[in-house]
């Protein structure tokens, strides 16, 4: 069989599929175990073929994060999906396209969506109203319980709104501190909506909860009260989530292969094909001083890659160059023309920059933007 | 007529085809003055419609940075094509297509990549060494004279390797703090690059020696020595070049329009739909305290857009949303399903990840990668 080796020809994001399964079936059982339905965010992967092995596995709900991606996905057969970011009234053509398909479920936080979407909307839609658990990005905070009873207040009186629930995102966990501050913040999340559940019990028939974050979707067990569980980045994780220790480095089920294009024996560096329109310019603080780390390293074997290699790093990117710090014996075991291994900070945005993978057995799997 | 603002659905990059053809007509007026060829770098907008418009221009030759991209522009009618990053040994095969059909131009600056090429190249290439002249990214230091007469005999044995010179990138020109250190950085280039010329003038025949960077090739009159001028950024501009002063606000050429989607009074943020997956992540320092500024605000018009907003920048992006932190009269100024206009930091990103541009009287601009 031909190796992963001499395939390779130019920067290419490997996906090690018995890991990625692996991630999808570890995050399904804890579902069950929280008797929470689980919502996969897709945003990460993009992928109808990476999305058929949710859906062989029993997963019939998911999570997108544009309109567009939706799009995609109903394309691909799936019938319940929520656009988990606040609804863009300007698409409200392709709004009504999808809800005339599929379960669309929106999502919103004012006064104006719900004023135009029930002037608009041809078919009923889903909503969940977006609240803010401590992140500070978007959502009513969920102790504005006035708020929040004004706008399910409003939906009651539309035909077309059918108003589900809370939506929430832990997603000050990515820059928690350590695993105490994701269970601090996670058990934050888990009370504000199980208060908003006790509050908004008798107005909304059904109602639900929905959170999601693969910081605390991955290391906590605790979800009581919760319908839905939304992670996404688990499906691959990255170097990100294992500083956070939401996973094992073993977990982690993509990593980009480069090709070394020179070196640099004064300052021990490495130069790489893979640069900011590969990885994304996404960085981690790997000191106190301020140091940015962009990815770390691997050895890519014949069907897969190796552990993190000590004493080195990739160290800084420009539009399509890579710098990659190296110890002595790092620097001396690559050489112009070979591969190097890279395992991303950040995977959403990588996948997303990358529009297709090549799974370890060397076939392509290929995304939205393929 | 249709205005801009009906025709915008979700994150759009909007293009001023005028301010875009004055900043290709002052730069081809520079490269004159300077007696120099302009070869400008083609990855900042990456498309063969804009490309036209500077071969209407009467420029013949254009450098890339990926054989990808240089497959491209080949097969849109570009025939000298310099690939202006060290040479991925891995992309022979694409290296051979293309140089049976265009003068194309690689770079290196090691002896493994001469011995490679010159086993596995079918046809002649032209060669520039890689010179570091104080970036510290790739090259050989150009007070290496040893090393660099070292590559340049062995390239005198060899067929296929055609030795035209030295390039060199003052890519430290944009960390520069003001005027004068790109000044100073410049002329270090130019005199390295002088110097070069002067100790291999007999070796190489027709020696030609080339720089380019936005910063520099904007801003300096003096291009002494200097056959061949090679910036990129030029063409649409961005907030970097504006802080470095190597533009005006009026020559941007690109500015993202974004739907408004929330809004948070207690915080003055207006969310929008455009995130890293939209700008990229690329930030710049908006104080000593670490703020960070990931794009300015401006008022999208019926034709166009404003100048800078005062009170509002774009603070943060997540994968698809922005937070604008503003002032109370921007705050009110703007209501959930307006746009609102934001100029990239770094256009050359931005455009890589939008794929299209439209322009401002409603036209869609394709890119490779649309």
């Amino acid at each position: 069989m031909e190796s992963l080796n001499s395939k390779i020809i130019r920067p290419t994001l490997l996906l090690d599929k018995a890991k990625c399964i692996s991630n999808i079936e570890n995050m399904i059982a804890k579902a069950q175990r929280a008797n929470a339905r689980l919502r996969p965010h897709f945003k990460t992967h993009q992928s109808a073929q990476i999305g058929d092995w949710f859906k062989e596995r029993g997963v019939e709900a998911i999570a997108v994060s544009s309109m567009v991606m939706a799009q995609y996905f109903a394309d691909n057969g799936w019938k319940d999906i929520t656009v988990a970011i606040p609804v863009n009234l300007r698409e409200i053509e392709l709004i009504n396209e999808l809800a005339s398909k599929i379960q669309l479920n929106l999502v919103l936080e004012s006064r104006e969506a719900i004023a135009y979407l029930e002037s608009e909307l041809e078919h009923p839609v889903g909503i969940f109203i977006k609240v803010d658990t401590g992140y500070q990005r978007s959502g009513i905070p969920a102790e504005a319980i006035g708020s929040l009873r004004l706008l399910v207040d409003l939906m009651k009186e539309t035909e077309k709104l059918n108003c589900k629930g809370f939506l929430a995102h832990t997603g000050h966990n990515y820059k928690a501190d350590d695993h105490e501050q994701i269970h601090k913040n996670h058990s934050k999340t888990l009370l504000d909506l199980n208060e908003l559940k006790d509050v908004f019990r008798k107005d909304i028939t059904g109602l639900e909860v929905s959170l999601g974050d693969t910081p605390a979707c991955s290391i906590s067990e605790e979800f009581y009260g919760i319908d839905e569980i939304r992670p996404g980045n688990f499906v691959f994780y990255d170097i990100m989530q294992y500083v956070l220790g939401a996973c094992d480095e073993s977990q982690i089920a993509v990593a980009m292969a480069c090709p070394v294009i020179a070196k640099n024996i004064d300052r021990n560096e490495l130069v790489i094909h893979g640069g900011g329109v590969h990885f994304s310019k996404e960085y981690l603080e790997a000191d106190d001083e301020g140091t940015k780390l962009f990815g770390s390293i691997v050895r890519i074997a014949e069907n897969g890659w190796s552990e993190i290699l000590g004493g080195g790093f990739l160290a800084s990117l420009s539009q399509e160059h890579g710098i990659i710090r190296c110890s002595d014996a790092l620097f001396d075991e690559f050489t112009i023309g070979d591969l190097i291994g890279v395992l991303p900070v950040h995977s959403c945005l990588t996948t997303n920059l990358m529009r297709k993978l090549m799974t370890t057995e060397g076939e392509w799997i290929t995304t939205m933007n393929s």
